[in-house]
């Protein structure tokens, strides 16, 4: 006795979502159809207008339904500054803080060789790219203080300061092996007006 | 600094998957757009599939895409046997057991008052009138053990044998507070074997 296949298609596709396996897929799958189909419809339309709508911005590489995203377009921002973040979740952290008025480049992750992910994977090329288009005078390393996060801001700094760039690093405020989206916004808010030059 | 109405429509939409609340639904959306498109995709279409061509078997309450599910179709059973269980996935632990060769009804849930689940959450009209087709001669109620599964095999014993049926239940070779999907395959073939009169 095999579940009907939408049902079945449902279960494979679901696993699809970061830790579930094939019980929770199942349990899942039942709950929704039973209990919320309205919600389970409005997932899968949510699903397929994001992966349809949603691109990376031209110049940070956020998620962005225009060609540039509403930060970058933002006039008012200090083109001097160009704040480098692991992910959205960070840079919206750091945006709480509201102690830093530049624009950002968002790798979309971290360097970890292990897991295949070099320099191609975060974006490098057009992370100096950006650095370098003339306006940007100092760019502040916002990766994550984590082994991988060190490791980026690295790799990032010798890039940068090879082309003569300032490069500066969030001060240890944030607690080591901490990471931006769990620290609170006044640690962050510190962490941003002691950061050192690197 | 809001995310893109597409990121936070599916954000939002995630809520939708039991035990997913803000901070999971966030990650969830992130990993599937940064990491896995094409599974984000499918599962959209899976989840659309699914709320669109998946309704009850007309027979046995379970899910299927057909008027009357395969199981329900089988003309080799035994039309004189009902076993009740409480999920399509209870059922098919029974039949794992190759123990039972009857018909099924399946509640898609338990009485549960304090959750508001009661008789017509349960289909127990439905299951009134299918266990009194005519060929049906004994229903084997196959509810869990807990206390909830119990009361629920208590209310349909009582009406089901005030309409004159036999009606068994599944010996207690299934540990007490045991929840049949998640018990092996050889108790449950015990249980079956042993039900007994109710
Ligand atoms: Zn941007
Ligand atoms: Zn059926």
């Amino acid at each position: 006795m095999k579940p009907p296949s939408a049902l079945a298609t449902l279960i494979d596709a679901l696993r699809a979502l970061p830790g579930v396996g094939p019980k929770s897929a199942h349990r899942i799958a039942y709950h929704l159809m039973q209990h919320d189909r309205p919600g389970a419809e409005r997932l899968g339309n949510a699903l397929l207008n994001a992966t349809s709508s949603l691109h990376h911005c031209a110049k940070c590489n956020t998620f962005t339904e225009a060609d540039i995203c509403e930060t970058c377009a933002d006039e008012e921002r200090d083109a001097s500054l160009l704040c480098v973040v692991e992910t959205p979740a960070d840079q919206a952290m750091l945006e709480q803080t509201m102690t830093y008025k530049g624009f950002y480049f968002v790798l979309m992750g971290r360097l970890s060789p292990l897991d295949g992910i070099g320099p191609r994977e975060i974006h490098f090329d057009r992370l100096m790219k950006r650095a370098t288009d003339g306006a940007v005078r100092e760019v502040v390393l916002a990766t994550n203080f984590t082994n991988e996060g060190e490791a980026t801001a690295h790799y990032i700094a010798q890039a940068l300061k090879a082309r003569g760039l300032a490069v500066s690093r969030l001060a240890r405020g944030v607690p080591v092996g901490g990471e931006l989206e769990y620290v609170d916004a006044g640690t962050i808010a510190r962490a941003v007006l002691d950061r050192r030059s690197v």
